[in-house]
């Protein structure tokens, strides 16, 4: 029998081992869209048996429901005052593309544009997009907002589905350099 | 036994069939991805059969490669001295928004994303960005090709997938407004 010690490790790894699929469910899912990826496919990358995928995420849409989830990225992304957010949203998208090869607005894109989709892109919009603007303040807040999620789409499918070589190439400290300060100009400046 | 002017007709009637299957192609695969596509669906969408579609084009992978080509629209996208290249990609892209429904950026990330998007991934970057990036004077053309094309990519992807609402309903005059400054100063400047 288990001493609770063992009961308590064996928690704590199943909870990093589902962490884990869910990390690389996130990469297969950004980078190849939806239907493209097998379950096959992501055990393979976590290193687990695809039965214990199942056994913790059901089926490949349950999984993708639960990877493709918005509000710990976006929350993450907002966490900054209105003055340095370009800076901010920009280093932490970048950050996280080296750290999970992965890319929450990326993520979006493909998982929107499936039929069943809808329900993903309100999540995106209420998530991010909305409380993005509502924290902006002067006229054409929505369309500010919206313009500033579109740049960090483009940067995101750049970097990481077409994978542009100066783009990719590029420091993240230079790339934020270059294109916080056109970010920021959104934030700040009323249309 | 039809005339030569009944051949001639039928010959127009093919291949303004084939323009058109190949334009509801692009919609389709530029909105949906490739995988979650079926040749069904375009035939649909085209108002013929299936069996025309596969008559014209052969496979869904087949007209996938003759629709995801780059070179038309490329050149289009090019087409325009330096000094008002910006505007002109953005109202190139946005007119082609509004006609086609269909994007072809869009489409080459979501290409791209596919296992076998190698090539698609190459002809984007041979035919569109590496062009742009010749034409550039100074230092940093090709980073700045690129951040144009992300810049256009991430506009496509907000007004044509995730369909953010400010940005969909904004008309086209203002949009290139707001946003050519912003890709004509990665023309212009110098990094």
């Amino acid at each position: 029998m288990p001493t609770t010690g063992s009961i308590e490790e064996q928690r704590r790894a199943a909870c990093a081992t589902r962490e884990a699929i869910l990390k690389v469910a996130r990469r297969r899912f950004s980078s190849c869209g939806y239907a493209d990826v097998t379950l096959r496919d992501i055990a393979a990358d976590a290193d687990v048996s695809a039965a214990l995928v199942v056994k913790y995420f059901g089926s490949k849409e349950d999984l993708f429901a639960q990877a493709s989830g918005f509000e710990n990225d976006a929350e993450k992304l907002l966490d900054c005052e209105l003055e340095h957010l370009g800076e901010h949203l920009v280093r932490t998208l970048l950050d996280y593309h080296d750290r999970t090869q992965g890319d929450p607005l990326v993520r979006a894109v493909f998982t929107s544009s499936r039929p069943a989709g809808a329900s993903f892109r309100d999540n995106f919009e209420s998530q991010l997009v909305t409380r993005l603007a509502e924290r902006l303040t002067g006229p054409r807040a929505r369309l500010r907002a919206e313009l500033v999620c579109s740049h960090l789409m483009g940067l995101g499918a750049s970097r990481l589905v077409l994978r542009t070589r100066a783009i990719t190439a590029e420091p993240t400290e230079d790339l934020v350099a270059l294109t916080a300060p056109l970010i920021q100009n959104w934030i700040d400046n009323p249309l």
